[in-house]
């Protein structure tokens, strides 16, 4: 074990140049064909079986026998936003930025792939190194999983990680159930009737309408769901209307839905469309409502928490395993996985000690480089525990 | 007509004396006993036809040949409410009280009946003199008119008046087409699911609903009625739930609706019970409606004001006649007359100089008693001028 | 007289012709040139006194020696609306129609000035002939006032009136004191904090307040104005917002407030702003108000109605004059002449017969032509009444 | 520990009878005069030191020397409910029912005290055993510790358990940290002003603030609390208004917060008042709110649970420990010993497997008596493991 993380040490500053390359040159989902380009050539090397998936995502084989198939994944794309930190590694690419890590995420799993490479014999199984694109949307996990990522061969466990800034460096966060919430999308068209605004009874005003729905709408978290359970409900845009003396005969509100359980996820839609249709015909009015399922909750198996907690335990860099009760009101495509194979998916501790603390999605974000490779030991430690022979 | 208006005058005194006699015993509706007794005892010794009606309501017949037949109506009952005046007449009745003037009404009509008496050689048709109990409620005008007040002999044209503190004395208030307002009643009972408050989820909190219900109901009046018309909705209680700690699973609204537009007051129960309706399915919610039509909205015939326009112009006392637009928005049952035959109902201005201004049911309510011969003779004029000789 | 009305019949042919010149060319507020010069053209011909005012105004004086100095006036502008209309005489200028019978006024004012030019004999004292720009907005009334249309010679009297397709050709409508209502504005700011939808705690939403601002605001009309008053609030516009998964920071909202009285316009601000304030309070938020007052209430003079009304009666072409006691809830910048000095705005019946009803600002929007003999002879009528020698 | 064992059992028997002695007559918060006799008898015959505290309360030590100091701690109390079970020691007070376990609790203390009475030569320290009245209100803890019941000898550590129907007999539920809500209550007036229903621009109505009050408090829990936080505003009671046709000058509210974190509780007070406050401004209202805390959350000593957690598993008739993250949404007043001392409160698994389930507080409820050894064995091993010689 020692020779390993000798090894991993030997390649710090490889994985260091390769994140900061990355993070130069960000790349948009379904838009990553020079990251995808670089990822392919470094696995190339590495003597793999290295396949293109869903436009730019790559996944490669580790193929050492019979034995557990595990699956390692990535994201790799990047952002909509103008970075704003003042590292030399600085963004080059106008209003697009590796603001929520996936460069890292990208180079820990590069460097995973050449320590399990390069100790192949001790393997007796299968490593699968995916890849995947556009996680922060519309989404990448799910192409891949229909193009058959999971399976010739099928992978028996499947593990990610995220840089958390909210964790010390050294410090492992392990969710021994749900880790991040599902994410669902509202699209609503009031629609009432227009008239002159001096004669506001022979109009059906949707403003109105939709001011009463918005308020009504709060009493599905306030009331409706069980308090020990976790919901938001935020519409974020509200337009209706034309000029100030018309009655508006539309209003449009968009809005997102998390929650961390998926029994209340899937009865959620009907709490809603219940007080919008009740609320609607209240004031004579009528609605469209468009209501999309997107990332489910993320569930980790807590039965594979268990088995790794040694595992875990005795990696040489982390300090602390932290286990989080509570889940994340984020969303993660990693999700997707969890629902066909079982795996973990890690809050790997990045907090970047020379700088104020800047959540991921922030211009300013950063993350510790010295949690790179902590996170290459953390998967390497447990693709032996699960193939080693 | 000097000779008339002399006599009024010398009866003055007695109008007076009638009604502090008849202010000092108030009796409610239906229970004016002694009222009643009083009034038919005058009437009698004025050689009339006189008829109990309706429990303690008196009609009396002043038939002098083919003609024309006019109706005159006062009402005679008093209020539950504890006097607060100083005068030395007041109410010897504790907690009942003449605080709408239906004393002075009577005593008018009293005196007109023996001024009429008096001169009946010079009229030539008949007039009915009216002396309606419980005009506050819960109403004497519809059971009179069941009873057959109007008819045997059908009445042509039926008037009334009600002393007004807003007007000073000497105006006499018209309003030449809608007097008064509908009052309607709901009775609502919001039903919800009782439960624990700790956990909201299990029941449907019928607090909840009952107070969207409150709101939703105000975009009746600021948004579904005409502007040009009056409407009031208001609940005046609500009463629901049995402890902090548990779920309500029932409230209970009371309120009343005014409207001065017969067209408007018929939309009102489908307007407010499609908010009901609304709500509640929004809350997931029940509800029981009962929504009573009360007294209709008084309307006075616009060709009759245009008729007697020159009489009331006529007499002695009278510095103003008033024409008023606008509806008052309390209810009166005059109204239920007016639906069977044209009349007016007029405001005898009759303001107390010697006091703050009370309006009608407050305690401290009084009026000029100057106005009494003022309305005697508006009756007198208006009668003359349909049936003189 | 009847060589008037013989010489009015003489001049229909010609007022029609006028009218639909200016139909077929409208010219939306300020921008009144063609028709400027049309009407500038026609007046000089009649050998009146004729000056341009406020860019496209033009005002007349007939001077008839020392007497009352009674002014007329007629707005000429036309409205953004594109005319669906199959008139012969149907609209050339794509977007813009006189929608309003603006061109109707036109011809009617010019007619008068040509009957009273020619009978300039009969009359002793002057009249002021205003054509005024911009009525539909922004505004021409003010700016003619300031420019000193109602001095040199002091006008004594206004008299305007308007096309309505309420009533039928021949009717015309006098309201005894309240002509239209006040049109004022609000440009509302409501501003919260913005932040990640899935921590609405962290932000401040400010849709969620200014959902219950627009339904707190339904209280003002429906329980703090006294119902026997007429009002609106009417909201036409609400945009907030950026994405769905950002608590939106601000939102912006427009609307409208009519009213009939003056008193209570002016609290109007007051009770808008206090709901305001309570609930951004509630909710932690902030706002900007920008409450501008627009066109005043239009307040007829009594007294005038009064004086004239034998004067309208004996016109030849006038079926009924109807009374209206109800007030418009449009808004009419007339209203400012009347603020200065004595008038009347008439509504001059004129339904189309051939068509179905349509109101003002319909792109289907026509008028009966007949009446437009009937307006001249209103203000012939009137303005002989006033200063005929 | 055999014997220990077999003793337990050898009273089993004599912990039945003494629950269902107690159960048949309930007695209400401090009011357990009978319950607290019995309980004072069977200590006395213990040969330990009995005291009574707090007029029903009883507390008595058994002093083995020197060594730590363990309180344990059963409660006594019954509710005002009427039973509606089918056993055979059915209470026999009409209206009073050990619907809540307290008669299970008290039995299994008993027989704790009689269990290391009887091994007392294996103990090295002090055991306190602490029979608390009133907690289902209005709380008997904080008085108990005011009368000093946790100092003289100063407690080290404190015990406590809750039957639990929602756990198979055999089960210990153990809550590493947070174990139930703290519990505060909202007494809230809204102040408006009283007039007539007709009239309702001259009144401030309360019931239209009350209801607006109502509906902006569900922001607090849907929009100002971490969603991974749990809160409960429940509003039970609402009355106002005395009749129909009069507007209602105040409203009175009813109201319990549930919170399960200590600080989020503290924001409580200012959030909702900051609505209240809002609101009514904004309706020119007027309030007065009394916010009263009553029990605090309970917090375990997650540094026992892992100490623990050993000596639980070794208890004989335990099949399982449920580790339990998710806090109860019910309060218990055990919350006021541990914010002085380290300790636990239990859930007892007791499901009665011969009857439907019905929770705490339901008339029906009863508990499998099977428990009660199972409690006994919880109480004296974990006593041992921290005073046993």
């Amino acid at each position: 074990m020692d020779e390993i993380i000798k090894f991993i040490e030997g390649i710090e500053e490889q994985l260091i140049t390769i994140r900061r390359d990355i993070h130069q040159y960000p790349e948009m989902g379904f838009e990553e064909y020079r990251t995808s380009q670089k990822i392919f050539d470094f696995l190339k090397k590495l003597d793999l079986e290295v396949k293109r998936i869903a436009t730019t995502g790559v996944v490669a084989l580790l193929d050492c026998g019979e034995g557990p198939v595990i699956a390692l994944r990535a994201d790799i794309d990047a952002l909509p936003i103008e970075e704003k930190t003042k590292v030399s590694y600085k963004s080059k690419v106008t209003g697009v930025m590796h603001a929520c890590g996936h460069d890292g995420h990208t180079a820990i799993l590069l460097g995973v792939a050449k320590v399990l490479s390069k100790f192949r014999d001790r393997l007796k199984g299968k490593v699968k190194f995916i890849f995947q694109p556009a996680e922060e949307g519309p989404g990448g996990a799910l192409p891949l999983i229909e193009a058959g990522v999971l399976e010739e061969p099928q992978v028996d466990n499947i593990f990610g990680l995220h840089v958390e800034e909210s964790l010390p460096t050294g410090t492992i966060g392990v969710q021994p159930k749900v880790g991040s919430a599902a994410a669902d999308e509202i699209d609503l068209l009031i629609k009432g009737k227009g008239g002159h605004a001096a004669a506001p009874h022979q109009g059906v005003d949707a403003i109105i309408t939709a001011s009463q729905v918005v308020t009504a709408l709060q009493t599905v978290v306030s009331r409706q769901i069980n308090p020990q359970k976790s919901a938001v409900i935020s519409l974020g845009t509200i337009n209706g209307g034309y000029k100030r003396n018309v009655i508006a005969d539309e209003v449009e509100i968009t809005g997102t839905v998390r929650t961390t359980d998926p029994d209340l996820r899937k009865m959620m839609p009907e709490m809603i469309e219940q007080i919008i249709r009740g609320i609607t015909l209240s004031q004579r009015s009528d609605y469209n409502l468009d209501y999309r399922f997107g990332y489910p909750v993320l569930i980790n198996s807590t039965e594979l928490v268990h088995e790794l907690k040694d595992a875990i335990g005795a990696i040489p860099y982390v300090d602390e395993i932290k286990y989080i009760s509570q889940s994340s009101m984020g969303a993660e495509d990693f999700a997707y996985y969890l629902q066909q194979v079982p795996g973990i998916f890690f809050r790997l501790g990045a907090a970047d000690p020379s700088e104020d603390y800047y959540p991921g999605h922030h211009p300013k974000f950063n993350f510790d480089e010295r949690a790179l490779k902590i996170g290459v030991a953390l998967f390497v430690y447990i693709t032996l525990n699960r193939i080693e022979e």
